[in-house]
């Protein structure tokens, strides 16, 4: 690509520095760092869900220590859009870094909502800034453009620093016709082209797609079919709550088609809320209905939009399919269309719910390709921004290491140098100069895990212990010493959870407590006083007659009582 | 559908019991049983991979206690074909119920190796049967007619009963230019419609996908246009062990390319082994060369296949991708093809291999659509098999409910009558007698959990205590209570595992104890002695202020020694 930065920049003193603390090699937590001198920004804090094997965890979000060790030098967040994968950890790290924060009005609208949950709503300051505004933060000047999305009123953000111009996508697709809200603002993102960007850190998630991402509207027209050929049935929709524009689809389509719109969920409730109070839908007088009122009209002029098309085990569609929904019930009179696709991980959740639907003789609509389309920009999309941005130096962002690597890999195709593509990992700092740019070390990164009202209270040792537990269960081993006379004097007793059935299990169960006491007395009599000495004494001759009695390795707790 | 059952089939005294006592409702454990008077024969006897929530489970087979009870009647098993979901259960259930084994060559082949690794293999009788040839147990008469699937020499199994012919179709795809072993038997199966099916038991798996499933050829097609353009690279495949027309090919294109070729993995040694031995592959001599003898040839001569397509952590691809494969590391001179599809609930694993390998620089192709395709039939072959069976009666078979429920819509579509499609539970007994089919009750069945050695002492409680341990981690409290004066006389000690880090929680940890002691002394000073009240109200208040606390729930197990 050429590198057609026409105006050669002043070089300045100093360095731009530019990290991500979160969406590096891992779908969500994404949050950017810019740092200049005494001033930082911070774009996007968004929250990641558990991995499988982070047990009882419920969400993950970035560790910022870096960010707190430099306080003084936060001038803001700015928000691209309002995804939890880049709002959700605000509640948490506004605690300790309450700076103000930027974004538009339907992504401050539904932070609202969350930071109103944590009680924080009054404690921190939020600035609204419409697509085409340019904020300014200490030596930072940072537009916010209008680009496409699965959620409305999300943006790029072009921050212009000493060294040149970062871009930054945020998540993004084009489309050409969109439901509200105005196309991706091509233009402006071609003038910083033409301007010269140093450094564009576009986002990657949907690399490995060829083509085009189809426009939103297609979705409507499906709809349209499917409602025409199910006037007799009661309509359910699960979708992305946060897709405002799909909700206003299905709205619009209710509507051609005669039906009350019932919403149910709490996300939805939020976030519909939010998007009607702020102008982001619109909805006819009369349209929308309260769920409790559905019995009052006839099922087939209703429509459901409801949550729970990732099958999250307490959502609304959940809870109707298992008929744990205490106002809708299903039937062979209801069809229910799942409008989203299954989040990798999701696919046995979501089958589960389909199952069940099936079970009870639902009709069920599940065709992934006809009534949805992703909210993320494909390789054609990704080559189109690469095109108008020409950049210097790119950073792919928001990816796994396959998305990252192929996006380097269609940053080549484009005609970038390989050396001027720059895969990182959190933390890794990226130093320009104007000129140059290089890795230049790294900063303390990682995850932090939410459990319940625990921040970072657990940590590798903690779900070491639960995948421990989780795997083979537990057996407790109580016994009563006499320390001075080296006996025992009571126990051992065995408790066990989680391990065998107890009740089928005696024969066992009185062989593991004749080998503990056998253990325990053996190693008394030995003259063995040191606590630590028996009790690893006890876990390991137990663990190993299990191990080849049953081939299992329960965790073992020796508690013993001296008196 | 026409019902032309051309003989009138002679009604006999008696009934035939048809039921499946796996397979339906699930995906594995695949298990058929038809029962005249004193004969029952059984077809298939698989096993099926553990749910997510069936933490530290192994595998799970069918509840077999029918049959346990009925011993005296079974006169053998059946096998379609060798995968797991249909043999694996047999080192089981052979244990108890020690009848005939019938199968094909191949299939026996796999079987032996499993037997072996359990020590059964000299204690069972297994008797080989071709395609073509019939079986006669009791009053059944078994022919074994030859399809196409996704492994070799499998066959669907046409059973004539006193009341008619029950067509088996196993898992079945229809491949007119199969690699090896011929195409489905579609004049056999035809000559059985045309005379009279009573009841058609057919697969379901792929009843969601339209037309039909590609020949497995185009595969090999797709592997030579790969190798064609990698003849720099180091060529490493990963696909279903079970698989052996895939293997052939990667070998046919090896030896095109003038490839060596490595086999590792141990179920891909175990099988491709059986299938050479039996001569179920072609491969030219010197062409196969032992893993350890790969640096003695140049890189690009090299192909190496290898089990670990569904990204299990123990696997040979696995080991590679993590550095941990004592004789194949993996560089960005690899090219690794994933030549498979991720199971349901194997998404992710698969990704993080995938994952790590970009993260090294090694090539990834994992285009499924292009180098693997599916064994089993889409709609277009399930609907040939009905055309070609136009059996009076229905049990649609091997799939959950969804793939159930859309497979009776399919039959309803080719002109079967609602009321002849049975979509039945596991344990339900289809009953026959010459003219009508019913539900007629439930046997016992349902599912076994192995653990280690274990076989069915993990049930529903054990597996609830892991769910709880996991979720957040346990805490045990141990006080000596002297009974007789009602004092707590040394404790409570606390003791956790996975709850929180309990050196950065030493605070909650202290506040823990003391209101453990608090409800300690004030039961105890409120004159209970009953120990497990004592226990309950430890327990209760514990919970209690934990959750207030922190939002979680851990186990909680005290324990109260008596002096």
């Amino acid at each position: 690509m050429a590198k057609n930065n026409k105006k050669k920049i002043q070089r300045p003193e100093g360095k731009l520095k530019v990290m991500m603390l979160g969406g590096l090699n891992e779908i969500g937590k994404n949050m950017a760092v810019l740092e200049w001198g005494d001033d930082i920004i911070v774009i996007d804090c968004g929250l990641a869900f558990p991995d499988e094997d982070m047990l009882g965890i419920d969400l993950v979000i970035p560790d910022v220590s870096y960010l707190e060790k430099n306080i003084d030098k936060v001038r803001g967040i700015l928000l691209t859009h309002g995804h939890e994968d880049h709002i959700g950890a605000l509640p948490y790290v506004l605690r300790s870094i309450n700076v103000p924060v930027y974004g538009t009005r339907l992504t401050l609208g539904i932070l609202e909502n969350k930071l109103s949950e944590h009680k924080l709503l009054d404690k921190v300051k939020l600035i609204t800034v419409d697509a085409g505004e340019t904020v300014k933060l200490g030596v930072f000047a940072a537009e916010f453009i209008r680009v496409n999305h699965s959620i409305a009123d999300a943006c790029a953000i072009a921050i212009t620093t000493p060294v040149g111009v970062v871009m930054h996508t945020g998540d993004f697709k084009l489309d050409v016709s969109p439901i509200d809200g105005g196309m991706m603002d091509l233009t402006r993102i071609g003038e910083y082209g033409r301007e010269g960007v140093m450094l564009l850190m576009c986002e990657s998630t949907n690399v490995e797609r060829a083509g085009y991402t189809p426009s939103e509207r297609r979705v409507g027209g499906q709809l349209d079919n499917i409602f025409m050929s199910n006037t007799d049935k009661r309509i359910v929709i699960a979708t992305f709550s946060s897709n405002v524009h799909r909700v206003q689809q299905i709205i619009n389509t209710s509507v051609k088609f005669g039906r009350k719109v019932a919403v149910t969920g709490r996300s939805m409730l939020n976030v519909v809320g939010a998007a009607v109070k702020l102008g982001y839908m619109n909805v006819p007088a009369g349209v929308l209905i309260d769920i409790s009122e559905i019995s009052r009209y006839p099922a087939e002029m209703i429509t459901i939009i409801t949550t729970g098309s990732q099958g999250e085990p307490m959502s609304a569609l959940y809870r109707m399919a298992f008929s744990d929904h205490n106002m809708v019930e299903l039937t062979s009179n209801d069809l229910v269309i799942l409008s989203s696709h299954a989040i990798p991980g999701n696919e046995v959740l979501v089958g589960k719910i389909i199952n069940e639907m099936y079970r009870r003789g639902v009709n069920v609509y599940h065709e992934e390709a006809e009534v949805h389309v992703s909210g993320h920009a494909c390789q054609e999309e990704i080559k189109l921004m690469h095109a108008l941005c020409k950049p210097k130096y790119l950073m792919p962002i928001h990816g796994e290491y396959r998305h990252l690597m192929q996006h380097k890999e269609l940053a080549e195709f484009m005609g970038m140098r390989s050396e001027d593509v720059f895969v990182c990992e959190i933390g890794q700092v990226l130093e320009l100069d104007g000129e140059t740019c290089k890795k230049a070390g790294n900063v303390p990164s990682g995850r932090v895990l939410v459990d319940g009202y625990g921040v970072g209270d657990v940590g590798n040792i903690v779900l070491r212990d639960r995948r421990h537990l989780a795997q083979d269960g537990l057996i407790v081993v109580v016994a009563t010493v006499e320390a001075s006379e080296q006996m025992l004097i009571s126990g051992p007793d065995i408790i066990s959870r989680g391990f065998v059935y107890v009740r089928e299990s005696e024969e066992l169960m009185d062989e593991v407590k004749a080998i503990a006491k056998q253990i325990l007395e053996e190693t008394l009599d030995a003259g063995v006083t040191e606590w630590n000495q028996l009790k690893a004494n006890v876990k390991d001759g137990l663990s190993k007659y299990l191990y080849q009695k049953t081939k299992r390795k329960p965790m073992i707790l020796p508690v013993i009582m001296n008196v």
